[in-house]
């Protein structure tokens, strides 16, 4: 949504896409939220009968007609679901917060890339000091609507890392990215991952890890330190390369998309 | 260079890095440019006796000591070479332009990841009508600074697609990212990719290249159709995890990183 929301969806007559909260089901009417009213009559100029495409992250992709709309309120008809539901790769990213611009890009890409969690972590060289997760969940939800997901990743609670470390679920497996040039090449990597088994890319702040944090890190189970090549990547850059590197290997990217692009 | 270079530079007494004209070799003293002095003494607070690193993308890098420094202009006596030359692998990036803010991304990300050329390209659905090439440079500069490279990619002259089909040096490979989903997986692609070969990663607009487009590129010799996955990605989304799966697969990411990082 939003100015650059528009940008990938005025395509022609291409429906617009918004994620929901309400359920999703044949013969159904929805209510769209005030943020969704405006956004389809006064950003995109849409009318009663266009047809707009509704997901909620558990019924799948709804075709709707819009019904009524007005200042501040609209109702949608669903007419058929165009997609069923399906999962994401189980993948989390876990990061140390960055600038805004920063972080904006960077969970509008992991968006696009197929990862179901986000979660922002505190280190010791962390410059940036807070980290709003509403933005977060903003930007993932747009992007979740530009590139066609089914759902939103999830949003975790920003946490130290000592607390990340404690809380971890022992089963999910670490890829972690090593900035001091020592760990196995990524592709490496991505060739012993188990496919479908819940995995997390791990990223460090601009000044990488403290020894005792890697320490910490390195002593869950199922961890493995990956170089991304050469040279100094920023965390922003690190994290992008390592998803993908993780989807074309190990995640989704052999499945084939579920609707052709124009 | 600039507010946001400073930030990944500012680790403790690391020496800031500076891309120069001038040739490096022993005995050598440097003038730096107007910039590079204001940069030096007014942003980063630099004084004579401290130490910089430079490159100019054909000696080297090499370490100097700042002799003299004062409002405008910096000079440098080079002390010892710190890494010897090394080409980056020949892989282009050849984009259509997209709107300003995420074009600076793109040209930084790319850079990070290794290209060797960056080459806009005007396409019937791109958006944007002109790109400006010094900005483009400038942020490839500052990149190259923070990931240190050896080098900086080329900035080609802004063209449109008939131009760059018709100029096209016919012995290099070319990766197309194709958003209608029905390339081949892009690991697959980098498996068979001869490694050392001039490569270029191709990206269309947002919109997509129209089908006449599409039939020009695909009718030059060694293209290879790539898909990345189910999801719809950005076009510059696209570049950065098709350059990602290159790197790592075809490219330098297994080679070990000279410096090791703080």
């Amino acid at each position: 949504m939003g100015d650059d929301g528009a940008e990938g969806q005025t395509a022609s007559h291409k429906p617009l896409r918004l994620f929901v909260e309400p359920d999703l089901a044949a013969g159904g009417i929805v209510g769209l939220t005030r943020e969704h009213a405006h956004y389809l009559q006064r950003v995109m100029r849409r009318a009663v009968g266009d047809a707009v495409l509704l997901f909620n992250g558990r019924d799948g992709e709804w075709e709707a007609r819009i019904e009524g709309l007005g200042r501040g309120w609209c109702s949608a008809a669903l007419t058929r679901q165009t997609r069923a539901q399906r999962a994401e790769p189980d993948l989390w990213l876990v990061f140390a917060p960055i600038k805004r611009a920063r972080v904006d890009f960077l969970a509008e890409k992991a968006t696009e890339l197929g990862v179901s969690a986000l979660w922002p972590m505190f280190t010791r060289r962390t410059a940036v000091s807070r980290i709003n997760a509403e933005r977060l969940r903003a930007n993932a939800v747009e992007a979740a609507e530009q590139c066609e997901r089914l759902n939103v990743p999830e949003v975790f609670a920003p946490a130290p890392l000592t607390e990340v470390v404690a809380e971890w679920p022992r089963q999910r497996r670490i890829m972690l990215c090593d900035e001091t040039g020592g760990g196995v090449p990524v592709l490496d990597a991505v060739a012993e991952a188990e496919t479908g088994a819940p995995h997390a890319i791990v990223t460090g702040p601009e000044g990488g890890f403290d020894s005792r944090e890697l320490d910490a890190i390195c002593d869950l189970p199922f961890v493995t330190r990956v170089s991304l090549g050469p040279r100094v990547l920023r965390a922003d850059t690190a994290a992008l390369a390592a998803l993908a590197c993780f989807q074309a290997g190990a995640g989704d990217w052999r499945d084939k998309r579920a609707t052709p692009a124009p």
